[in-house]
Parts: structure tokens; C-alpha cells; sequence
């Protein structure tokens, strides 16, 4: 029966390996068009993250992605609800990092606020029906119906997170093609959307077989697969297909900073936490200094993805000078995967093809 | 190289299945010496957990095991220091706790103060001298040099649970045998011994095959593994073999109460989290009323073992009304291969073999 389901995946998006490069929106971006086009062009399923970019640059990324690869594609998009500004809680998070602003000689009042991620919309839907990707891919669940109806309209297949065995139900019922079971090994951001209590988080190899077992679609490992004897594994489970993030961190195709690459290849890799310091949702990044000295999870931080502001002239100040102190190096727990080599040839490997 | 240390294990012990049943202590056992006997029989590795036991009641077992079985068996120690009494904590806990004393009619004047479970020490390893089990493995690390020594002397093999990549390394420069992978999705106490850290625990997809690149022993797979699928799963990642807990506690040999049972077969044990109220340690059980109002993880709870002492007259008044509000519903994150069918009929579905 479960090879039956790794069947209908690769049928599904007319692919060839069963392996989906998770989209990774760093700042601006982890990765770029370059990345989900050499991984769709491998066999795999590249994928764009736009919860970075505006409709005008997701047009450009996709005009140029058209003259580079006629496979199919992932574009995948944040669909959280923006929160208010809440003057309060900003203005007692930056009194959590006032010594960090004295320390570098910056301004507080100089800092803009601003979102910093913006969920989809009807203004993306409007470039997406123009190239109508194979996939759209959501996180924080699914967005409101009319645009969900409109992305459909067009037969782009849906994917979203799930992680937990309730989220993947509601998934099924909302109408999503694939459920990607995120388990918490995963880098990034959380795809939790019906609860925040982050016990409820489980790991993939509880998760996985939990979710394949109660509902009837194709189901996407993702969290700690760093290799092809993960991918085995993750069948054994009754994955249909894998999602893989942080093994792609170090290709060359690969936009992050050298202090982020320094990082994924030292021991320092091997402990990462759930943190919500660097946008206001729990995302898995390696531990840094502001992680350790206000706690991965502080409940001063702003909602997300407001929290994106405050930190960000920090972050700046402390790369400019080589360190990684206030970076967001996100990470899943297993970082053994990462190579350097091009993206279509890890995918490859991945596939045990090597 | 992997296939390879499979067959250490299973040579290493004189054993035909790679799997060892998880020792599990509750109260006073969750199971005794029947469920290992019963594994052991079947060509597994049977289980008796020892931390609840005096030498004499573990003197006891071992006679009893003696005439029913002569395959290898396990014997388990946990091995933490006895901390000091800690008046003023027990008496902050307690002012936590009152409202639920007063609740139930129970004097906290009345409430006896005791360690609740006793550390592998010289007499116990008295007693294992005269049955020289075929293993004997330690939780919290290792015993004192000494004490490792003599139970070395007669060729017990040690095993103990890393749930870091440094734990492993410790362990194998330590001289155990065998480790056992840990994962987060692991049911009872975390392992945890050179880190309180909550976050440096990691799930079994990560942890295991980060660890199996780095020690020479075989690697004992534990957390989330519930059936012959997720058997295959952790052989896929380089698993010598594999250590189940959560899915015997249905079995008929498991001494858990009926709260208990059914709370493993009901949704509710969908959502577990690690919780020190029970014995001041993290471990990992079904989330029930005390925990989600104390929360599960509370800076009150006396040190391990001593929260033990405070919280059983409520756990016993809850349970004589059949509430398992107070009680530790131990389980792993992955309930869903929990069979009411006899333990070695379980052992041997687990091994594929039915």
C-alpha cells in the first residue's frame, strides 16, 4: 500500500525521484530560483520560497525559471494572519536588547518596524495563474478559501505541513493534494498552525507513520533526512516522498551568509533549538549567543513576523564583524547531510544514484 | 559496515531478534520479571528494570527468572547521585501542590519524604554477582568506576542511552558495550546525563545515524520505533538493533493500571510531553490535568527522585476515583504499535515473523 503512495507522488508531479527540496527564506532568501531549478532539472521537485518577495519579484524569479526548466516546480508561501502592532510588547522587547543596541552603537528609534514576511495574497495568486506552478506549497496551514479555490482553479497541486496528527486531518479536509509531515527534527520555521504549545511537536519517526496511517494522501517526510539511508528509512515509514532542507544548505546554488556555512560545518551544528527571536514563530536554527543568553523562547518577542525588525540591525552589525551572535542559522538536527557540491548532484546522491 | 553490526549485536548477546524490550519501571514496575522472561523466551531481549527494587526484592526476581528462562536477559539501574533534601524547595512544591491536597482531603504534614528510587550501588551489584546477567544496563550514565568494574569482572555486557552525540562519546570512552540511541520520541526518563538542557535533546531520525558515525560500538535505536516498519526504519539508519518500550505496555505481562491502559488506547496519547512532576526529572508521558496546570516542566519540582514523595497520595486519591489526573501515563510519542496480545507474541510481530 505504501509503495502504491510513493507511486502516486512521483505520478502526482510527473517527477522523477521522489525527493522535494524544501524552500528555505532566510534573508532574503536561503536560496533562490537557481537551487529549485537545479533540483527540478535533477528529477527532484525544486522549490521558491517566496515568503520574501514581493509579487513583482516572484514574477521575475518565475519569467526566469520558464527559460531555465520546463519541470515541475514548488513555489511555497507563508499564510499566516498579520498580526497588529502591539506598541507594548515591541517596546518591551527592545528593553530586552537595549544592552546588545548599547553595545553596538545603535539607535533604537532608527530601527523601522515592519512584517518582514507576507503572507499570500490575492496579488501573488494573480502572477501564479500566469505560470501556474505544478505545485504551491503552504506553511502555517492553508490560506483563506477564495485565494485556496483559485490556486486550484488553475491544478496547481497543494502541499501543506502538518505536525500533528490533527493538523494532517484538517489538511485532508481542507483539500490539499500531499501532506508534508514536518517532524521536529526540521530547520526553520514550525508549520504548527492549530496550536502553539510547542509540546504537541513530535518527532518524525512518531509522526510519520502516525499521520500515514489515519489519512488516505500521498505523505512527505520531512525533519533529521540528511541522506539516502534517511530516505530509506522515511519509506520503511510510509512516506511517499521526502522533504529535504538543511542538506542543501552548503551547494554552491545556496544564498546564505559564510557565517551561516561556518556554522552547519562545525560541531556547533549538532545543538539547535526551536527559537522565536529572529521573526516571533518557533523556527530551528543553531544555538548563538541571543539564544542563549534570553532563552530560544522568550515571550517578550513580538508576533510573527514582527519580531523580524528589532533584531535585524544587530544581526547586521555582528556579521559585518564575522559573527553569528544574532543570526538566525537556521538548521534542522541532523546536518550530516550537507555537502558542498551543486544541488542537481546532491539530489542525485540523495536518490542513491551516485 | 552497518549489516555488519547487527550481527554484533545479536552475536554479542547470543540472541536471535535485535530487539530489546525497554525496561520500564513505574510503580512499583511497570512491568517485572514475566514481560522479560516472556521476551527473553522469544528470542529477544527481556528487560527487568531494577530502580524500584531493594537488593532483596532484586535477588528475588533473579531466582524466579532463574527457573523460567536461561536465555540473555537485561537488568537496569539508573545511576544518579542522591541529592541533599532541599527543604525550602520541598516546601515551595508543596505550597504549589496544596490546592490539589486540599481537594482530596490530604494532609501534606502527613506526606513522607523519601527518595522513591535507589541508585545501582554495591549491593545490588552483590546480587548480581551470584546470576551474572547477560546485560546489564544503566540509565543517567554509568555507576561510579568501581562499581562499573566488578559488574565488568564477570563479563556482563554494559549498555547506557546517550541522547547527545557527546553522550555517545563519553559512553564509548567509558567502556559500555553497546548505546542505545535515546530519541526525544522516547517514552519515560530522558537519559540525559552531561546536560540538563532540554534542548540539546533530539529526535530519532537525527540522533541515531549522527552517532552511529561516530562510535565503533553497535548503536541500540530507542524513541518512536513501534512496529516491524519502524524496525526497518532505524536498521535503515544504521541501527545495530532496536530498544521498544511504549508498545508493551498493553501486553498482558505490563503491570500498569487500567488509567493507564486506556489512556495509551485512547487519542489522548497522541499528545505527550517530557515533565520532571513525577520524579523531578524530564520524562516523557501522556499530558494529563497536573501537568497541563503546573506545567509539565515546573522549576518547583524537587530534584530527582525526591518529587516522587509529594505527588502520590494525589495520585492515589485520583486513581482510587479512576482519574489518572495525578498518575504518570508514561509513554513515547508513538502509542500506535501498543497490542493486547502477550509479550512474546508481540516480539515476534515486531520481528516480522507473523
Amino acid at each position: 500500500m505504501r509503495l502504491e503512495q510513493l507511486m502516486e507522488l512521483t505520478e502526482l508531479l510527473g517527477i522523477e525521484l521522489p525527493i522535494v527540496q524544501a524552500p528555505m527564506a532566510v534573508v532574503a532568501v536561503a536560496q533562490g530560483s537557481a537551487m529549485a531549478i537545479a533540483v527540478s532539472n535533477a528529477g527532484g521537485l525544486g522549490s521558491l520560497p517566496c515568503a520574501m518577495l514581493t509579487a513583482d519579484g516572484l514574477r521575475k524569479e518565475l519569467e526566469s525559471i520558464k527559460t531555465q526548466t520546463n519541470k515541475p516546480l514548488n513555489v511555497n508561501f507563508f499564510c499566516h494572519a498579520v498580526p497588529d502592532a502591539d506598541a507594548e510588547r515591541e517596546s518591551s522587547w527592545r528593553v530586552a536588547l537595549a544592552p546588545y543596541y548599547r553595545q553596538y552603537g545603535i539607535d533604537p528609534a532608527g530601527i523601522p518596524t515592519g512584517p518582514g514576511r507576507a503572507p499570500f495574497s490575492g496579488e501573488f495568486a494573480d502572477v501564479l495563474e500566469e505560470y501556474q506552478p505544478a505545485v504551491v506549497s503552504f506553511h502555517f496551514g492553508l490560506p483563506p478559501a477564495h485565494l485556496l479555490a483559485r490556486v486550484k482553479s488553475w491544478r496547481s497541486k497543494i502541499f501543506s505541513s502538518a505536525t500533528t496528527v490533527e493538523e494532517a486531518l484538517w489538511l485532508e479536509a481542507h483539500g490539499v493534494d500531499a501532506i508534508i509531515a514536518q517532524g521536529l527534527e526540521a530547520g526553520g520555521h514550525r508549520g504548527m498552525f492549530l496550536s502553539d504549545d510547542l509540546t504537541t511537536q513530535v518527532g518524525t519517526f512518531a509522526l510519520l507513520p502516525q499521520i500515514v496511517r489515519v489519512v488516505k494522501l500521498p505523505v512527505v517526510a520531512a525533519g533529521g533526512i540528511a541522506d539516502a539511508q534517511g530516505i530509506a528509512a522515511a519509506m520503511a515509514l510510509g512516506a511517499a516522498g521526502v522533504q529535504i532542507g538543511t542538506a542543501y544548505l552548503l551547494c554552491p546554488e545556496a544564498t546564505i551568509s559564510g557565517i551561516h556555512r561556518a556554522a552547519l560545518k562545525s560541531e556547533a551544528a549538532r545543538h539547535t533549538a526551536l527559537t522565536n527571536l529572529f521573526t516571533g514563530r518557533p523556527a530551528r536554527g543553531i544555538m548563538n549567543r541571543v539564544m542563549r543568553e534570553l532563552g530560544p523562547i522568550n515571550s517578550h518577542a513580538p508576533a510573527f513576523p514582527l519580531a523580524t525588525s528589532a533584531i535585524a540591525p544587530l544581526r547586521a552589525k555582528a556579521e559585518a564583524e564575522g559573527s553569528g551572535d544574532f543570526s538566525p542559522l537556521w538548521s534542522g538536527q541532523n546536518a550530516i547531510g550537507c555537502k558542498e557540491v551543486p544541488a542537481a548532484q546532491l539530489t542525485r546522491e540523495l536518490a542513491g544514484g551516485h
